[in-house]
């Protein structure tokens, strides 16, 4: 394969002017850029990006680490932060953690190598501490909320559940259950939305309860074993609350078993993203701004990266209800 | 930031030495590996992955190219796709390409620039020529197949479009509506299950109508008017058949116009994300094994990479129909 060398030896002139030509900068005469060019063409080189990115310590690429990409929200949500992303010349690489811990530390070293420019997170089992110690862009969904250390993106999701609470309050549950996570690590912005959730059910006058699914599994099969025990032990629970397919598998269970909907269980799902949206019944839904999100965590990342400081370390998007049959 | 040399002056050894220990190949005796280590620690030194991967010519990268991965099977294809290159200490860049064909021409020019060691790509909007002509390992996903070139990994789609058929047929649909791609690029091996349904349908004798999508447009809005249209046109159509999310949209359109499944109309969709497994009434699918589709061509990939030549340049994974409540 020809190198700068060769094309600059062709070409009859120096490898730093061949470099002008390459990354159009600085003054090279017509005559002489047309020189290169024509060896460039008979040589058929084409440029190392490797090397190019050593002299810039720069690879234009950020990390995107999600639980898992499968999960319709994390899906969304990598989607538009590739599209934003590209729009800003960076390359997106993706990485699913659920499984293994050692995969986010395995991310961070990357970093730590400059293998990657940043890391957009939207999880983290590991310590916070492991995060700040990279001294590297990052941003964070939803997650780590350290001031002055790493921005956080997120939704009001304080308001998120008591709309989601007033709507089947409104409706009339008054039994009515809401998923949590099970040993999930503190830090997370959306702890919020369970809690004014459960204050809001409970000033309404109306039970809440609580039912803890694993943290970080999105496994179909382990939801639906969880949402099975609950219809066992709480058959009377008139209201539902929890994420997207959460909903829509719970939702499928009862109607199996010959609940109806909205009659017999009212739900609310949280999220947003397009599964709700072909459901029947149409489903109630308290909607992130998933493509809003993606766009601010890029830009505010590409500003760190540049060497701006954030002039803000949290930025709240607001969330939306959207009506549908399950609470009317 | 300390270098490799700063390394090898402060254990005072040469730069061979601190290249062999932290590539832990070659001898080095005890003592002087922990010199090494020693002067690592102390100098904070992380190896520049940049200049390794010049050295070696490989970035450990690979490109997964799809319409779009929010989209459920290409979310779920690209997960296990990540999923597996890690666990062969490759990582996963993606792109989106349904909106911008030249986004698929920028992957291969990185490609072709050493950005990255291998493309898997589950579209092409491009002509076969421009695969063919990067010369690098490329395994395809469901489309271009030029034997001899690129090797593609697909299931049996013919299989596939026939027991779906069979499944409508069985059900009793006289009049059997199936979504097909408009302006299409051919070379897609998908292209056999339309071609097969649509004859086992008339073989069966019944109707087939086929109805027109844009290709690689997975706008919930896009493929919401379509059907909004064809329940206008052929209110009497008996049986459905498009892929998962089409099949859901379709579902949830008829119930509202007071359709009754699978009394009035019944559907068989295609795909098998995890998606169909949360509706109800429960949807009878043809699946495909997605995490099979995906191991294999990564393994295919890596193989090409690591210069072993393709036993086969096609590999054909089984369908299988699951029922459910919507042919019963």
């Amino acid at each position: 394969m020809a190198g700068i060398q060769d094309v600059a030896k062709k070409a009859g002139v120096g490898i730093g002017t061949v470099s002008r030509v390459l990354n159009k900068n600085g003054y090279v005469s017509e005559e002489t850029r047309k020189k290169v060019e024509k060896a460039i063409e008979e040589l058929n080189y084409t440029p190392n990006e490797i090397a190019r990115n050593l002299i810039q310590n720069r690879t234009n690429i950020i990390a995107i680490i999600v639980p898992d990409v499968a999960y319709p929200y994390f899906a969304e949500l990598t989607s538009e932060i590739e599209k934003c992303l590209r729009e800003h010349g960076y390359k997106a690489m993706i990485c699913n953690t659920s499984e293994e811990r050692s995969n986010e530390q395995a991310y961070l070293d990357m970093l730590s190598r400059n293998m990657v420019d940043g890391i957009l997170t939207a999880t983290h089992s590991l310590n916070i501490e492991n995060y700040i110690k990279t001294h590297k862009p990052i941003v964070s969904f939803d997650t780590i909320e350290v001031d002055g250390e790493i921005p956080v993106i997120t939704v009001d999701h304080k308001r998120g559940g008591k709309l989601a609470a007033q709507e089947l309050l409104n409706a009339g549950c008054r039994k009515i259950l809401q998923f949590r996570n099970r040993e999930m690590p503190e830090h997370f912005t959306f702890f919020d939305r369970h809690e004014e959730f459960e204050k809001t059910v409970k000033e309404g006058g109306s039970e809440c309860i609580n039912e803890y699914v694993n943290w970080n599994d999105f496994n179909l099969k382990h939801c639906e074993s969880v949402i099975e025990e609950c219809i066992k032990k709480y058959p009377d629970v008139d209201g539902f609350f929890s994420t997207d397919s959460a909903v829509l598998s719970y939702m499928k269970i009862a109607q199996l078993k010959g609940y109806k909907i909205p009659q017999d269980i009212k739900f609310v799902a949280y999220d947003g993203t397009s599964i709700v949206y072909s459901a029947y019944p149409t489903v109630t839904v308290v909607a992130q701004p998933i493509k809003e999100l993606a766009c601010s965590g890029v830009e505010l990342l590409l500003d760190i990266i540049n060497g701006k400081k954030p002039e803000k370390y949290r930025i709240t998007h607001k969330v939306k209800l959207i009506k549908g049959m399950t609470t009317s």
